[in-house]
């Protein structure tokens, strides 16, 4: 069972990878039978393909994207949530979107917790300029 | 299926009658079949009878409470996220501690939302004296 610290770890490297633009380092946050829903309500992706293909929607929409923190993980047993904000450039235009993260958690073979689900709480006509 | 309007003006008074003290109106803010598991990992509580027990013990350790918000509520599709602190009076101290609400919800006979379930992300080890 993965401890607090572990998952706190994980979503800073899950945070910082989606903010580098890293394909593969920020899909290999997640188990590989993972489940996404972003946002809740659409369709659930399943496993490290269906999560790279969500990746691969986002960037044909996005040229830039930046998670910024807006409060602290709140870790309970093996679940957290955490808020933040999305910058996220369309076109030539800055955008800003407050997001809730849920996500599970297991215990990896190198100790680490990593994703074994994720649900994003959020919706389009919350989006506005920068 | 409620609205995002709704919704949100659900989870005001929801966070209105708990810092009140209003028991009879904070348990109506749920459907009489509602969950709550405070915090996520805890035993599941069922129905206006299962939350009034819950409300009941919270008020057995607090002599005061009051919820502040801490960023917008996030509705997605019938489900909400919104993240806020809750200081809390434990003998002759306030305490605080950063939490993270999960609800769903549906339409009341009065055409308002109402929570289906509710789940709560905290750790008794993230509360700090204020």
């Amino acid at each position: 069972m993965p401890d607090a610290d572990a998952i706190r770890t994980r979503v800073v490297e899950y945070q910082a990878a989606f903010s580098a633009g890293d394909r593969e380092g920020w899909i290999g946050q997640f188990t590989t039978a993972a489940t996404l829903e972003d946002p809740v309500g659409s369709e659930v992706k399943h496993g490290h393909e269906g999560i790279g293909e969500f990746w691969d929607g986002f960037q044909d929409l996005a040229t830039g994207a930046e998670m910024i923190s807006t409060g602290p993980t709140r870790v309970a047993g093996t679940e957290a949530a955490f808020p933040f904000r999305i910058r996220v450039k369309v076109g030539e235009d800055w955008m800003l979107l407050d997001v809730i993260d849920v996500m599970t958690f297991t215990d990896a073979d190198d100790g680490t917790a990593r994703i074994t689900s994720m649900r994003a709480f959020w919706d389009f006509t919350d989006m506005r300029p920068e």
